[in-house]
């Protein structure tokens, strides 16, 4: 029982070596039965505790900084930084964040939530130590899937030719959040195979070297292929070719391997170091291990069972709808950027691989690609979560709205996301996409209407088209109100009327206001001539309020000379984790505050 | 006079070959003095002369695709494809574009004016004709430069693992737009000087397959040694790594060389290709030689004596506040995506070296990596055109402000820029930016108040901060009207009132009318109360409708009751090439359009 010892890092350094393994498998105990009360991220910490313990072992946080990519594998870390008493409160109000965020701690020198962006903020905090004289030493760990975001190319590019003593760890398990794609993950994969090419690297060279009863020329043609050999084993590695030192690979579960590793690494100076450390996905928990898709982001459940079967609301509803759809439309073709599971397109996968693609964590390359699918007359369909569409903002507009292609996305986790927080929320798509021109954004409110909707969008439009719905489920009984037309007025003849859209017109629907529901976000004249009539209109948004169709419609009743009373219930600030309900009070979005916002004006 | 019987690239294919190095020098010529006319990028397209011309004369477009990346490359190009007619209209009104667009021809199949985008539709096209039993093949030409982009290598990581037959051009110039950085140009140029490898490799074979005479061991040794060999030759260069078959590099002045080698890449199937064809950057016009960056893109010149003093405007007013501020405070540091003449940072960097940097085109990276200095208290500035900033949108997001980074944006060719056309407004920043909470954009409206606007939000503000600034140059006698505040009102006692920022308030202030002039793009209740006084509020703006803070504005007045008249002008549609002033007219954004308006209601 080391763990409950630990208050900082340094009360890790006082536990002998030997007894490391140990404290390894206390703190996977430890990861699955509280990841199993609280839900979280399971598979990938499971695949970094020896690495992580490695780690705090031999380097000085918070001097040192490490820098977890995608957050969610720095529940091992936050563990041995103070924070393990905390671990009850994961992902819940005013808890422990699922991900690494400064405001929680001085061990955690930088947020990261997305994808991909630890060599860049790292190099940064890098270089801003060695402008300052500060001592520090960055640690970056990256995953295999992080790699493949053209963000961290973009950072090993500046990284690799710097003289910055930065150390990457490689946390190679083979695959991102689903099974890994691409280039980069086949040439890992050659590498990790290769220590027979190693250890003949060796031979040959040590043969060589002995080889003293040749005559001259001989003799002279083995220097030259020594130095052949020489040059191409130096630049044989990719990452030696972009300017690194390479070690690797390693066995990522072998603590003290890992150790050893680390304080080599860390006797290397004016120049970029490169540690591939092999682990496993969901290591040490056998149900993890065998399906580490399914235990990649979880709710609780219970461990000793594991995962039972997973209701994915609105994506599974979106995978169905796509899957009938492209039975009748041979065009269409699913896109994802590493979240076959996630965005409900496993079934499709399955169904329609010739159609299917998944591209990695690379979101400005599915845009692009799909715009280019599009341009040849398919009708690509990018199914993506929100927050991270705003990796492809530049894409929607170049590649995309410019020349009118018809690319449809699929926005899943739209609006409030819940335990996930600040990083995840998709506050900002509506606003970012309604300042694009030519572009369709619907917004249903449930399955049924998904599924029209979608059909709408690939099969009538032809033009940049958006469906976006939220991480909930539908509401019982839903009722489908969409007739193709962009907007359903229930009038309850009342001066007062709710104009909302997508989960939130759920909410509005059990008051007793009129309610205009917008089925698609635009402001047109006949719609404003219907809520012209009005004495009172009342927004309310799950999204952002500065560019909002909020504000937009706003905008468009002042210039017609509307006189009536306008109140805007929108968000304003980035969200903390909480769950989905207690949010949308919080922020006075459920039926309750509509009712109280209206009842007192 | 090859030139005026090519109608299309048929008619190319009907002159011989050895006539083809004349049509080159031709068409440089013509380069030369078409584009002191008009204008334009002249470097880069001295470089591809030779190579566009074995382009289309091996290959059959429109059916074959060829993308120019970062389409200003492509004037030789639209030379062969039938625009040389139209080459006087170029970059104007109605006109040749300056990059690809597929809505002039069919011979450009995707519109491409920002970098590093070819090769994702490039895939996307080649997939599409693939699965529609298209003949077509995919030919990509990308330069160095535009390798650096992250999207760039998403691509090269599906592509690479394909069996798609594309044909991927590296036009290595040695440079991007200004001098290349980073590990990939680095690991290029590594590349480009080992003939000699080539050459002791073919040795090193050839003699190990003739020694017969040793005995048993040391023909196992060698047979080992040469499946090493063959092993790390095949792996050894990056691009073969990544699953693409490379031929190269190659002269890409020889126009028979280009021609063989793509003949050769033809033949392959199944299989992606890299060309690496070496080029020379402003190739056969010595200025351009000399001086690439320079001759990058141009305004008309008098091609004998070449470029004369060039005014930057804005951009040149930036960079020497920039020098000034940096002097007192030793924590600011430059940051630039491969444009630090285009953002006037030429100073800084000679200035201060050490606090200068270069990331390649790479704006993800740029404002991770500048996030990643804050952290540490060093103030990063990062000087990047509008329209290229909207790659970074999640990344100002993300790992700025939802931590509240000190990270300052300065903003270039902000608003309407004129003869660059749709790809390049800047007509998004202002609503991109306004929905992100804790940012603050000032928008000084002469080089005075940039400077003094500049201080306050390096300085004086902690959270991230954005400057933005016009393409045009400050008009004469400007008057500095900052002084802290948000926002200034010219009041001339009249009912009716102006409100609008930025380089609009030069033409604003030229009216009769009140003007409230906004200095910083924020709505606060002092600013309403003022505004509540007058009968009629007339907003104009110089970007986007939708999200914009005009918009904005007017949600908040009709919330608080304003019930007087409210009219917006702002742009609702991507904006075509033609002069600024032109277009600021078109869009009723000029001193007579304001007059007009306002008069007339």
């Amino acid at each position: 029982m080391f763990l409950k010892e630990i208050k900082n890092p340094n009360d890790l350094k006082k536990i002998p070596e030997d007894k490391l393994p140990e404290l390894c498998d206390e703190i996977r105990s430890e990861l699955i039965e509280k990841v199993s009360n609280t839900g979280g991220h399971l598979a990938s910490n499971l695949g970094v505790v020896e690495l992580t313990v490695a780690l705090h072992s031999v380097f000085n946080c918070p001097e040192d900084s490490i820098i977890f990519d995608v957050g969610h594998q720095s529940y091992v870390h936050k563990m041995l930084t103070g924070r393990y008493d905390k671990f009850d409160t994961l992902r819940k109000a005013d808890g422990l964040s699922g991900f690494m965020n400064p405001k929680e701690s001085e061990y955690d020198p930088f947020i990261s939530g997305h994808s991909s962006t630890s060599l860049s903020c790292g190099f940064g905090i890098s270089k801003a130590n060695t402008m300052l004289g500060n001592y520090g030493r960055v640690i970056c760990v990256i995953g295999d899937g992080a790699l493949t975001g053209g963000l961290a190319y973009e950072a090993l590019n500046n990284i690799g030719r710097s003289n910055e003593n930065m150390i990457i760890i490689l946390n190679d398990n083979k695959m991102s959040i689903s099974k890994n794609v691409g280039a980069m993950a086949k040439y890992l994969s050659d590498v990790r195979t290769r220590s027979s090419y190693i250890s003949t690297k060796r031979n040959v060279k040590g043969k060589l070297s002995k080889i003293a009863l040749i005559g001259r020329p001989i003799t002279r043609l083995i220097e030259k292929t020594k130095q052949a050999l020489k040059y191409l084993v130096l630049k044989q590695n990719m990452f030696e070719a972009l300017g690194f030192y390479y070690l690797g690979p390693v066995d990522g579960h072998d603590v003290h391997k890992m150790i050893d590793v680390l304080k080599s690494a860390k006797e290397i100076n004016s120049m970029p170091i490169v540690i591939h450390a092999v682990t496993t996905k969901g290591k040490g928990y056998n149900f993890a291990e065998s399906s580490p898709e399914s235990y990649h982001g979880v709710s609780s459940f219970d461990y000793e069972i594991g995962l039972q079967s997973i209701s994915y609301g609105y994506s599974e509803a979106f995978g169905n709808a796509l899957c009938e759809i492209a039975e009748k439309n041979s065009k269409i073709c699913a896109i994802t950027a590493a979240m076959a599971d996630g965005t409900g397109l496993t079934k499709f996968a399955e169904k329609y691989p010739d159609r299917f693609f998944d591209v990695g964590i690379a979101e400005q390359h599915a845009v692009t690609f799909a715009a280019g699918l599009a341009s040849k007359g398919m009708v690509p369909v990018f199914a993506v979560y929100s927050s991270f569409l705003q990796r492809a903002f530049d894409q929607i507009i170049h590649d995309c709205s410019i020349i009118n292609q018809h690319v449809v996305f699929c926005i899943d986790r739209a609006g409030i996301v819940g335990r996930d927080g600040a990083t995840h929320n998709g506050l900002f798509d509506v606003a970012f996409l309604s300042e694009i021109p030519n572009v369709s954004i619907f917004t249903p409110s449930n399955y049924s209407e998904l599924k029209q909707m979608l059909n709408v969008a690939v099969n009538e439009r032809s033009s940049v088209c958006a469906v976006r719905y939220p991480r909930t489920v539908e509401p019982k009984n839903a009722e489908n109100y969409y007739n193709g037309d962009s907007y359903y007025i229930k009038n309850r003849s009342s001066s007062k009327i709710i104009v909302t859209y997508g989960n939130l017109f759920n909410h509005a629907n059990k008051t007793d206001y009129s309610v205009c529901k917008l089925n698609e976000l635009k402001i047109d004249d006949s719609l404003i001539d219907k809520l012209l009539k009005f004495n009172e209109i009342y927004f309310f948004e799950e999204g952002i309020e500065n560019g909002g169709i909020g504000q937009i419609l706003a905008s468009k009743l002042l210039e017609t000379g509307y006189k009536g009373k306008y109140r805007l219930t929108a968000i304003n600030e980035f969200v903390s984790q909480d769950d989905i309900d207690s949010l949308l009070k919080k922020y006075l979005l459920d039926t309750d505050s509509m009712n109280h916002i209206i009842s007192e004006e």
